[in-house]
């Protein structure tokens, strides 16, 4: 059998729209770096942005020879708990998976370890966050994909046994991703406990903020600019037309989802513009680009499947969701610099919810079953769709949150018994950077310090000749 | 009737096209947001930076709502001077309009507002920054935006009723765009006034340098970047072949817009280094970078239909149109702190006169008849193209400058009557970071300014043990 | 003969490709001013980001007037060293070439000029470095590309007259671009002389560390997404299905590419983090990152037509051979502020012998015959494919170091002679920033200082009303 034109036309332009879409969810890596750089104090933006760029090499290297393996390794002895083929690449491209699809999946995974070390930043040793990130994103979390995304998955809406006859809706992964780094996050900095002066004496919180909002700022946008890949990549496919229309078909699903995802990350934001300016009492920028965020985490889920309004109710939520987290956290002296968990981890959860009660029928079968004819699909409850879906959304929640505090908490544990997670209070005092990386990220000369000076003294130099 | 293959592959091929020019779009909004920040004062960088933030979530609920109702609503009762349908994307997607076009026209839509924001800098309450921001993008472009886009538009060159037998031909919105948020800033820097220290008793200009070059470089560049989402994506679609040849359409044109963008910028760019070298005596990296940005906004309205030469006369012309409104403006003692609308409105002005001047009748029925034989069109002047055309240039600039006028003027007027628009003198001083935002957007953190006596503190400590 | 569906259909996916990957490659211009600029001291930062906007806006020029002539200018006089057709686009497009193709060679170009900048930093005289760019990214670069990838061209695997029965494969350019870059850089470090005190008097390096982190991260990760454009997109045609497979095509050694270089430019940058960690005893970032550089420098050349394993191969060598070239530098008492001879240089030279040793057959002809059954190629000579390729590219290697060697010396040495290639040792000192454009990069304002002097007077202000 021999290649066709038409064959060569469709592989094409599915591999352009994939092998672009996982680009710009590269860049989400580059959006993590700036935001976490702006948001720690300017004696430890070297060492934040260093785990950001170990996560991205780390991760490659790991992806490649056996997260990837494990993830979507479905060969003929496929099992619905862990992947068992394609070690370092092994028989791919094949039928099923091209490079494209790879790279794809390789920058989801090197974006787990990114928000994890948000929760953990500025006080945590590198050589620890070396071995915890190669285990984050090596293992635990392919295996959670592997339960939802492939279709041996146990979890997966796309498996031959339906869970609840549903499966569960993590379309780009509110929780595969971000409530796995939320959680991994939430060990991380218990076991750590808060910064060296977070709190005080009796227990009231010291403000620690970000050293440059401009870098936060850049941060946020980038990760708006690759949630473009994040989400509307999530369909694999873009040539797939939906039978009894004339006109539709993915792309109209892939453009529908960059929509929901805009406008919960949107509502999200101006919720808290609002929100924080009545309760702090000023416009504050960096909780809108939080709250920003926090929308795009918990549309995440539910982005392919839903209608426009319902992202708006979603970014409504969720803007409330990282505020009484954020709340809860102060009450309880819980320190993750980067609002990690709230973020990542309670947002990740609500979008997860927020799918089971919002996701419409029509859609979920453009999703997963390319617009079939005559299929039906348990939905959201509060389509009329019934507790199916629901319940696979509560069960995925619930044993994310299991398997990763089973997983990371003993690992933190004992990185910490073994005395090696966190920096005495002396580097911390000191910072990371002149600690562990040989300088400051940001360097003065001190002829600088003096321009007038130094003005002059080139004139007088000059008055010599 | 049923979809078939070829027009699956067809409509996938337009989407990936629309959408990742309107991601490159989105990508403006942060190259604004860096631009500005970098050519403020420190003090004021987290208010501008919120300012572009908001612009884009707020953009996102009202464009969502109406703005793209008042812009595209062409229902069956349509009318050439608003849109009348598909508020809050009902009847979206349809025939005529896929999600895609939606996501292309409001990443426009944000845009806008940036422009203006410059224009306002450094001295405007954020709450009247809130509803100028609506107002402008929800209302007042879209206005604009359905006189020359919408094909049932008074001005659009796609219309059944021509203007002049020609119609304004403004590709992606030298006018529609730029011109709009530069004469929204001309009314609210005027009605503002300078900031306080800007001229001295004299009325002599005191430079107020901004803070941070390197984000100033940053916003430029990701500008150009976007800018090739801006132009060559406003085609909207890709696969659109030109009768009468035999490997032209519309990509040979896309790729034509994209080199004719280049071409003006860099020319602009390369005439604004050495005229301005002439002009204050040194190489001005910044000047370098307005005027480059200037060329960009000049050819925006003729970039599909003049020849990769004629750009480079539209880049040499805006280089000294900016120059020349910027002398002025210093005369005049107006103080725009971006030169928003120096750059923006003069330039953006002169790009619809060199339209009318340069465009081309083979490009015109390329990009407004997809190629069609037989068709004649009204051409630039100087090509041999009659009045036709230039006589629509100058009537849309002209109703712009009106339409903004009466609009925004009357807005600004009534926020500054009510004492809402400007903050006072005293909060001017310190800054609206620390005044209206809760503290300054760069963070000093005390133990990093003595780094050797920390170092030495921490060797100390650790000789204790 | 009228243009068909099937063929619009082909020319819009090969130009949607084409494009989107020029935008990312243009990126890598950024890319270069903030890693650049953040390698330099702050007193420099302003001269050097303008070096790289002017790359871009002179190189557009000078590339459209005469450089794109020079490199793919094959009319029917043809010739193997130099190309004499296309003169500013003319008879562009035609059968052969699209402007989609000439934007992407032209951010190629532009990129050229931007490696040597960085070693030339610190100490040029900005009129000699329009020179040297224009020259440079207009001549010289233009020629080798000629050679290496214009089917007329006497390297080119592509020619009617392979050399040595093979032709040099340098399918994204290590040597065309990289090596080209890196040693114009060689030879104006080497005639400038290292910056004043980079060595003491007994020759001892003394270290002058970049003023910002974050700017060389960000820089980095951009590069890094750039590159997605640079090798997979330098397939040029995505729509080419291969002979003899059911589902294999360009598409497939597209996403190939992008693993091989991820996979290189990973390796490098793990392998420079422990290796750094074990010769000076700290993690760091900046080192890393360079390493990551040089990893994908080294893969430009062959990341078409190697195995993924053999990407890793590739990475972990270059990170020797920069930090062996490094090391020789110190010893040498050679200056070059961003080490950009070393990297681009010395990774360029080892990833054109990389590619002779481990260049694979099936992947060559997929590459260069779009996969044609039948043919045979000289291959790598550890995969069993004889001396001819690797004999190819030690050409390859020994001419451009030629060429370069005797045009950009002479050039440097010209203006060294005539006195206008460095600048006095009194404006080093001062820095370029305030001796050449006008002004710092960063501009610090003096109520900034004092913020609670400030809002102490602001509230004594507001007492008197």
């Amino acid at each position: 059998m021999e290649l066709s034109w038409e064959e060569s036309v469709t592989y094409s332009i599915n591999t352009i729209y994939l092998l672009f879409s996982a680009y710009l969810v590269f860049v989400m890596q580059l959006g993590f770096a700036m935001l976490c750089a702006g948001s720690v104090r300017a004696k430890n933006a070297l060492n934040i942005m260093l785990t950001n760029v170990v996560d991205a090499v780390v991760g490659s290297i790991s992806y490649y020879l056996f997260g990837f393996a494990f993830a979507f390794g479905d060969g003929s002895n496929s099992n619905p708990f862990i992947g068992t083929s394609y070690f370092a690449l092994s028989n791919v491209p094949n039928s099923t998976y091209d490079y494209s699809f790879f790279l794809f999946q390789w920058a989801f995974a090197i974006a787990v370890a990114g928000i994890t070390s948000g929760s953990i930043a500025e006080r945590t040793q590198f050589s620890s966050y070396l071995v915890f990130s190669f285990f984050l994103s090596g293992f635990v979390y392919p295996i959670v994909a592997h339960w939802v995304w492939s279709s041996s998955g146990w979890l997966c809406p796309s498996s031959s046994q339906l869970l609840f006859g549903s499966g569960a809706i993590d379309f780009a992964g509110s929780g595969v991703v971000h409530l796995v780094g939320g959680i991994a996050g939430l060990w991380g900095s218990l076991i750590e406990g808060p910064r060296v002066g977070r709190f005080d004496a009796y227990g009231k919180p010291v403000q620690m903020r970000g050293h440059n909002a401009a870098l936060v700022v850049l941060g946020t946008f980038l990760l708006w600019f690759g949630w473009f890949g994040f989400n509307p990549g999530s369909f694999g496919k873009i040539v797939v037309g939906y039978p009894g229309t004339t006109d539709q078909g993915n792309w109209t699903a892939v453009g529908r989802t960059a929509v929901t995802t805009s406008l919960a990350g949107s509502t999200a934001g101006i919720v808290t513009l609002f929100g924080r300016r009545l309760l702090v009492g000023h416009w504050d920028a960096l909780d809108v680009c939080n709250g920003l965020l926090g929308g795009f985490v918990a549309i995440t889920s539910g982005c392919s499947v839903v209608e426009p309004w319902a992202a708006i109710v979603c970014g409504f939520v969720s803007a409330w969701v990282l505020i009484g987290f954020n709340i809860l956290a102060l009450k309880l002296n819980f320190d993750d610099p980067l609002e990690a968990t709230q973020l990542h981890g309670g947002c990740g959860a609500w979008g997860l919810i927020f799918t089971g009660l919002f996701a419409k029928e029509e859609f979920i079968i453009q999703a997963y079953d390319s617009g079939k004819l005559g299929v039906s699909r348990p939905s959201g409850l509060l389509m009329g769709g019934g507790w199916g879906l629901l319940g696979a959304q509560v069960v995925e929640l619930l044993v994310i949150v299991g398997w990763v505090s089973v997983t990371m908490g003993p690992l933190f544990y004992g990185l910490h018994k073994l005395g090696i997670l966190r920096i005495s209070a002396d580097e911390e005092i000191a910072g990371l950077d002149v600690s562990s990386h040989g300088g400051y990220a940001y360097t003065a000369h001190p002829e600088e310090h003096h321009p007038r000076f130094y003005g002059d003294y080139v004139r007088m130099q000059n008055q010599d000749h």
